[in-house]
């Protein structure tokens, strides 16, 4: 029987090595470790990223910087060092606990020199200590000699080439072992220190002060039949926790008392998360396991206690995307904890909102007003998409990347998500304090993006990416400018609202802000004359001139392992009307009220068929798992939301090795709460309109209303729903 | 008195850290060793560049990969660790000594205890033994107490925070201890072996198997007043050496024996280097010291034993330029070669020809015939000019390098190189080999090169850049033109040659370059109708339409510390008639035949006055010195020979820290022979015609002819020649 809360691999598999690494990443919101080996293997792509710590890069602006690494374990059997790409593999089994958060990993192996070892190694960062990271090796030898274990912090890391600390201090305090690095260009420093307990007690300890690897080695009088067990417990902090990281990172580790407490002081935290995020799902073992793995990669990137950090695309389990922001974060995301854990959505949108002055500054160096959300965003908030990227191909070409300069439908997302929030949580001081004024200075960039055309007596929004990004440089993209209508009717919405309910914060912003109204006056006539055609069946044309684009039948392209794109290159794909994603959907998705079920049939329909669903975007298959959902298609909804939970857990994309798809796993969450449960919330009420798939016997899912916890019981074949209020 | 022989220091200033680092590098032609701190510094630039040791880099494609450091030694005094940025700096004294190649550093310290010592560091990288380096430290303790020193291998090394290596293996054998790593991308495998003697012997020594840091710590029960003393022998060897380098360099340091006998080696061996090319100056201590140096520069770089390798603009001594090698190479370091060490010379010309291959990938891709060399070279001889490079000021724009695509003049020099070794040295059997195919081709990519002009019914050369970087984008640069004009000239008459004395060769090469009359009739046509317009006074424009240019009175904008590029811009330049360096003139002194004394005058007048001489480019003031020498002003001579051999002493154009000006240095010595000395060297006979400054009392200088080492002895103020005739 499949266990429902536990990923498991029996096989070691090097050719997947940094798939697996991502997949057994552990963290705790502060920071999460991708699941490399202790002892470390060749090739091995060991990260472990720290939420906010930046530094600077060439050419692609800002990466979090790989910290200095507290896995490291070596240990020798007689003089033989244990790796597994040596001696002999007898036995590999590895498991992520999703409960609870451990790593587990049990390995039979038989050195060279035929010494046979059993080894199990268990790791977890501990949700109750965001400081602290605990690392337990069990060695149980099959021979009489020497057992040595080395257990160090290693500061010299790098991000797939590229060096981003320099060491400033290491040494022993009080039996505690501590390295202090720095970050070269923001000169954040980062501090470990490392106790160790072990049992029984070594018969020698050593240790190595070498340069940026402080080294602690335990040498044991090793007996067969008997274990010994080693536990290192590591302390982290940097300067933006503390101005003495190193005291810090000591007094975490010296405080503590032991693996078992810190361990059931860990549980107790994760189990507080399941409790008000589990979904629970009956009649499909895969599915239940897989939309845990998918709550749990973002459980562990969420940042708890900062609210001066987003969530990267990649979460914090690899290189790709550098840790930067997208619309990932609020559109894809953010729903989940808008409704299950509202101070983790609070500190995602203070994030935005602390960044203003760096999208403002974007909007101006564009000659726009207002506030223009970079496309990627990291720590200032100033735009650090790259502009150029080497040619993947071609050593001597550089590839223009176009998204910074014009996927400008990020700033109506933000202010999306920000207005979502207030409505799910009805979080008044918050939208008085910072939500209102990211939704009106959004709203204020539109307005002074909008162009108007003498012509056709429109505004129009031209030379722009929508968020199906198959197609670049189109004019009026239907979701862009549906999106800006949106933002700037719901900023004019906002200000009455406030004007009743808040004179003197309207006030305040109408002056802050300069809210002239002339300016207002025109935000009218931008969104009363914006270029939003439907036709009268409802139909919907992406972009200007999509329809007149090369049609191509999909089917005859199977087999097919590679993306469409990639398949007829960048240029020839912009010409046809194949999607990387369905951003009519998309939009009729995030404002279902605005349009009718017939207009969401039709345009299902239609961009269904030209959808690149299987190697597009990851973004899509959940969103269309839920447009499914709504046009009755149950089974196809399954199709495209399997394909979602699958896609790290699978390797689908063949890129899960630079990290966990985040959006994709937001999205999962939102095609069972919003598609399969059909979930509807208003002020007054929420209610379901469930939509199982057929195998499904039951679907539980939980969500706060007006501050308290709502569990949710859906059955098949009559599906019904149950509430149970609690909290 | 100054030392003929030394450069010294007496004070350690922080913020020459990395000048003073570039001029303390040592090396051996294997291998060079920027002159870092043992112990490290904060933000030291410490590096070690073995020839040909190239690995892939993002954007600039190749680079030489800073080895693993066999310096570190770590010095503590009762547990505080020596470092010169804390405690108290008592002495501080530091000097290379040119003779020896041996860096001694003295320092009196005091640490924050209150603990003094006296240290004095000595190090050399053998040049009787390439793959051996040796390092002294001699501790004086003015306490009683502990004195520990740790010696250390650190892998952990990168290009200005790029990472090349990954470690492979570590570990001791026989009392040597070593360190195996790999270059990440191609695959170039280093070890380096250590071994260490003490005395007195240490009260304890520890072996650290860190990973990729083993060090080995002795611990020393220290008594006032009695000195202890560490060696470190460390023996280095890559798989371009060897299929087996760990064992390769553990035998280097097994078999030398001690300290003294392998300096004896090495004082030797650069006893004879000496012997062969010393040049000796009385009356001006600055310029005998000053010269040597820049010949010491050189030799340390040249490679003795490895013909696949080329000496890089910035020499072995930094990261400027990334071990590239330009044209920099043939026409200012060759010609101290040729004259005085000529199997050097002949590695550097086997360098280019065995990379034939790759120049002719160029000439093809550009869609031209026969041998376009590189204007940057590295290890395949492909074109490794980067494209474009960050901005240095703004990091969301890069510059575009056109150099890689039209400074086209390099294909000529390399050919001029290749007759002027064989012309010099008279080596038969190399020209029939090697150098007459290597003047051939080039014709052939010059012949395919130039573009007829129907109008004017001249053969042009179009859209290139000079030696002149300061204009771009030129037409008919008079050097590009009439060094084409030499190239397929002296193609023709080698043909001829070679029909009449290795009419064997002729016939292989006219078939195997497919030289048909009809091409060979176009050559004839091409050199015939070639666009070389001199006006009838002698001028020459130095490219078309230079003399339309912007004329700016260089003397107004004075006091100036930085380039006329920089001060105008790249564009605003561009527009000028400044000059980064006077092409007409550096071609006039490579083809000094060609031009009379008063075309000579003529251009000397016009283009000096145009010149940015202090701050354009660093090859200038040598090669201005030879041609203010031969229109007669021996005082302008030696304003600009003084300012070329101070270039990186005294760091004149603030880029010291980047590594050696090596053309400036080769240039050097092509100042003192060809300028000061006169000297003029056919088959039949050499002769000089000294111009010696004032307040030189005597000039000697040295080369061979005929196989014979020549000594030439130059008095003032009755300047006569006087020559030893040795060997």
């Amino acid at each position: 029987m499949m266990d429902n809360w536990r990923v498991v691999e029996h096989t070691f598999n090097p050719e997947k090595q940094h798939h697996k690494e991502t997949v057994h990443t552990i963290g705790n919101g502060y920071l999460a470790t991708r699941g490399a080996f202790e002892e470390g293997y060749p090739g091995d792509r060991r990260a472990t990223f720290i939420h906010g710590v930046f530094d600077d890069v060439p050419l692609v602006f800002t990466e979090l910087a790989n910290a200095p690494d507290w896995l490291s374990l070596y240990i020798f059997l007689n003089g033989k060092r244990f790796s597994l790409d040596t001696g002999t593999i007898e036995h590999f089994e590895r498991h992520l606990d999703l409960r609870s958060g451990v790593l587990t990993r049990l390995v039979r192996w038989q050195s060279s020199s035929g010494d046979r070892v059993t080894l199990v190694f268990e790791r977890f960062a501990s949700l109750a200590d965001e400081h602290l990271l605990c690392l337990r090796c069990q060695v149980l030898p099959e021979f009489d000699g020497m057992v040595e274990i080395r257990a160090g912090l290693n500061g010299n890391m790098d991000n797939e080439g590229f060096v981003h600390w320099h060491w400033l201090d290491q040494g022993e305090k009080d039996g505690v072992y501590y390295l202090h690095n720095q970050t070269r260009s923001t000169d954040i420093e980062v501090a470990l220190a490392m106790r160790l307990a072990a049992s029984p007690a070594p018969s020698q300890i050593d240790y190595w002060d070498a340069q940026n690897v402080p080294t602690l080695k335990m040498s044991f009088a090793a007996k067969r039949g008997e274990s010994i067990r080693v536990e290192k417990f590591v302390g982290i902090a940097t300067t933006r926790d503390t101005s003495n990281p190193v005291e810090f990172a000591i007094a975490h580790v010296r405080t503590m008392s032991d693996w078992e407490s810190a361990f059931e002081a860990h549980q107790r935290t994760w189990d507080r998360e399941w409790e008000r995020c589990d979904i629970q799902i009956e009649g499909d073992e895969e599915a239940q396991l897989a939309i845990r793995f998918n709550l749990f990669q973002l459980l562990i990137a969420a940042p708890r206690r900062d609210n001066r950090v987003s969530i990267g695309a990649k979460t914090l389990s690899g290189f790709g995307y550098r840790g930067h922001s997208f619309w990932d974060t609020e559109i894809f995301m953010l729903p989940l904890f808008i409704y299950t854990s509202p101070e983790i959505a609070r500190n995602l949108l203070d994030y935005r909102y602390e960044r203003l002055p760096g999208a403002r500054r974007k909007a101006q160096a564009n000659g726009f007003q207002g506030t223009q959300f970079p496309w990627e965003s990291a720590d200032t908030g100033d735009e650090v998409t790259p502009i150029w990227v080497p040619h993947y191909a071609d050593r001597t070409q550089l590839i223009r990347i176009w998204t910074g300069d014009i996927e400008i439908h990020i700033s109506a997302d933000v202010a999306y998500a920000a207005h979502l929030y207030w409505k799910v949580t009805g979080d008044e001081d918050w939208f008085l304090a910072k939500g209102a004024k990211l939704i009106v200075d959004t709203a204020k960039f539109w307005a002074s993006r909008a162009e108007w055309n003498q012509e056709t007596g429109k505004f129009e929004f031209t030379d722009v990416i929508g968020p199906d990004e198959y197609h670049d440089h189109v004019d009026n993209n239907f979701y862009t400018n549906r999106m800006a209508k949106w933002n700037l009717q719901t900023a004019l919405d906002v200000l009455e609202w406030l004007k009743a309910h808040a004179s003197r914060k309207a006030e305040e912003l109408i002056q802050r802000l300069e809210l002239t109204p002339d300016l207002l006056a025109h935000w009218t006539n931008v969104l009363t004359h914006l270029y939003l055609p439907i036709r009268s069946d409802g139909l919907i044309e992406q972009f200007e001139g999509y329809f007149e684009r090369r049609e191509v039948d999909l089917p005859s392209l199977e087999p097919r392992h590679i993306s469409v794109q990639a398949l007829f290159g960048i240029e020839g794909c912009n010409e046809t009307q194949v999607l990387k994603q369905p951003d009519v959907l998309m939009l009729q998705y995030l404002l279902r009220d605005e349009f009718t079920d017939e207009q969401v049939r039709v345009n299902y329909d239609y961009y269904t068929a030209r959808t690149d669903h299987t190697h597009g975007s990851s973004l899509g298959p959940s969103i269309q798992a839920i447009m499914a959902c709504q046009v009755g298609k149950p089974d196809d909804a399954y199709e495209h939301f399997i394909r979602a939970v699958r896609a790290d857990l699978r390797d689908v994309r063949h890129n899960a090795s630079d990290g966990i798809h985040g959006a994709s796993a937001g999205g999962t969450w939102q095609a069972v709460v919003f598609g399969f449960g059909g979930l509807h919330v208003t002020p007054e009420a929420w209610s379901t309109q469930p939509r199982l798939p057929k195998h499904w016997k039951r679907l539980s899912f939980r969500f706060m209303y007006r501050g308290k916890l709502q569990i949710v019981e859906l059955k098949n074949p009559v599906a019904s729903a149950r509430a149970v209020e609690s909290g």
